[in-house]
């Protein structure tokens, strides 16, 4: 494995804005340890620390020495040999220290304060979150490059469809053909607990059935320990099957929602959909630097209660309360577009849009496209057939 | 979804062991809030806090209401309820308490020791990892079902082989093979970063490369962010095809490990093979509830060096320290068989027995089996052809 010269000047461009907001903050340094939040600084994942001051070079503590790594790192067995090894080299012991305590265990965490000599910590966590957030250049490329992947895919699924498969039967054909595209498998998400499997497809009442986890939409799952998803009940006609599949083509993430339809389906689902299609639009007119997230979430909301489906917005039995979140190394990244965000948009950030209804007795529709903010408005990462497309 | 008698009774049992462990230990309550935890004492997935008192009924405090959850459960919004939700049902508060220390993060642990006006807690990730490695009959009776889901997808490998396939093709159609098979996709692991994707097949010279993941072998992967398991290149004739898949057919889980080859292996190869069935064959003779697991590393190690294959064993460039370890819910559980393991076999523990070794040039060779052990014995829980198969 190298680092790209491209991806080289990229990491000196993330680490700048990650030290210039903390010269702002006014702390020491930053210690990173999750794979997410090296892999941002270092270009590649380890196992170990990732040492960031606030001026100078990242120094990386690497516990199981990779030969190939293509970054010069420092050996390290255990947490308490860190500030020995920045004496070593010549480096303060930092006074105030952001740390991922939001992620890190407990008991991991108490070992760090520790060997540092802290009684506390800034919140690394929710900082990098932030910081990830808005996009550079490169990870703009990766974005797009993901996007084309995850629309040749979507291209593909009427190839694969056979009238009398289960929703399961479905989903694992279009698995195959996302691994076939380079799908990396992993599907990240930030936060406890949450777990899923390559994506979600949606069959019927199946989509009504709501999960633990934070997700827009849930579904039964087929086993008790992975509750989501597809349950293994078989496509009928006049069925919505709603397919929100990973678009884990590479490192950065995009996020599309498309519906196919087994047979016509009535005229109330075509409606809705229509909607959903229609709060896109509405949100591309208005959205741009500066616009305010909870306001996506209103012109979803009031065009979705003009429209009569208030009680199939986001689902019917448990709702979701937001309609799109930002993505990138996860799924799942700031802003989160709900009636009480206060965050607005900035340029550089990528976000989803999934306006969603559930239609007892037919299942789930309405699209999610992946956006990335400019200084002039939003543009449309996203591109594949919108409308609802009939297989058979 | 519905809890059967029969996990009803079995929930009862593991509650008891825990119970009167927390009894002999002098603590008041455990807290639990991973999935895997909660699933372990409640049969189910949620999000929220799993209360067991050292005696009396557990209290399952529920973060995202699910309808159809077939427990009682008690609504929750955030942890500092607790205390309170408690004093409600009469409960004392506890002034000892058992928390998973190891795994939930340092804010959200600092904000459950606040709730409950404590100090500090004791150690719930390694004794429930622990308390879970003794499986029950139930339990046992889940293995053995995985393994005949595992045992017949290996069997269908060769049919799905095809001359001039990369190992991620071959990995694909398996992948799809184990999905049809009822595998549930999510492979669960212990520990920071520890991230995999299905399982792993490596061939040739990618069974060299080291990842910064705990895992027996590494491999490189196909993007930076997931740097584990094939790497997409051919196979070619002369190369071994070291399966190791995810035995992922249900909430536990087993681990077998397969050789194929394209066209026949070097005598070395088949050889350094046979050497791995013979570490199996004298382990099965005289492990037994009460035999140290450093015991069947030293049997696989004085094996490995008698056949002048030590700087094979494990890896070439990388040495794995360990040759098998505990599995269930979780596919690395205690024990683990290293040189150093306090630890000794009882009845009721399932591991994972998995001596290889890498030859340069040809790729890794040996196999890995699921066994349970008994009280006069360990029995072989995965029964599949053993020798290399070859492909054609």
């Amino acid at each position: 494995m190298i680092l790209t010269p491209e991806l080289i000047n990229d990491l000196r461009v993330r680490r700048d804005r990650l030290q210039e907001s903390m010269q702002q903050m006014g702390v020491d340094a930053c210690l990173l340890c999750t794979n997410v939040n090296i892999f941002y600084v270092a270009g590649v994942v380890y196992t170990g620390y990732c040492y960031l001051p606030a001026e100078g070079d990242p120094i990386h503590f690497v516990k199981s020495p990779q030969s190939g790594l293509p970054i010069e790192w420092v050996p390290i067995r255990k947490p308490e040999q860190l500030a020995d090894l920045l004496s070593e080299r010549g480096l303060p012991r930092p006074r105030t220290m952001l740390m991922e305590t939001d992620v890190v265990a407990y008991s991991h965490m108490a070992r760090l304060l520790e060997a540092f000599g802290l009684a506390g910590a800034q919140n690394a966590s929710a900082w990098m979150r932030r910081m990830r957030s808005v996009k550079t250049d490169y990870e703009i490329t990766q974005v797009r490059q993901t996007a084309r992947s995850h629309e040749n895919v979507y291209a593909q699924i009427p190839s694969v469809y056979k009238p009398g498969m289960t929703d399961l039967q479905l989903q694992i054909e279009i698995e195959r053909l996302m691994r076939r595209a380079g799908s990396v498998g992993i599907f990240r998400g930030y936060g406890d607990n949450t777990e899923i499997f390559m994506g979600s497809l949606l069959v019927g009442d199946n989509a009504q059935a709501p999960s633990p986890f934070d997700f827009a939409l849930g579904g039964e799952g087929i086993s008790p320990i992975v509750p989501l998803g597809a349950n293994g009940t078989p496509i009928k006609d006049g069925q919505s099957i709603m397919v929100d599949m990973a678009g884990n083509y590479g490192p950065w993430f995009t996020d599309m929602t498309r519906v196919f339809s087994a047979g016509r389906l009535p005229d109330q689902a075509l409606k809705a959909h229509q909607v959903s299609i229609d709060i896109h639009e509405a949100v591309l007119e208005k959205a741009a630097a500066g616009f305010p997230c909870s306001e996506m979430y209103g012109i979803a909301a009031r065009l979705a209660e003009k429209a009569g489906l208030a009680p199939n917005f986001m689902g019917t039995k448990q709702q979701a309360k937001f309609v799109g979140h930002g993505l990138g190394l996860e799924i799942n990244e700031p802003p989160v577009l709900t009636p009480r965000s206060q965050e607005v948009l900035e340029p550089g950030i990528v976000f989803a849009l999934e306006p969603k209804f559930v239609l007892p007795g037919v299942g789930a529709v309405g699209i999610e496209n992946t956006y990335l903010v400019t200084q002039n408005g939003v543009e449309k990462i996203t591109l594949c057939e919108e409308q609802i497309i009939e297989l058979a």
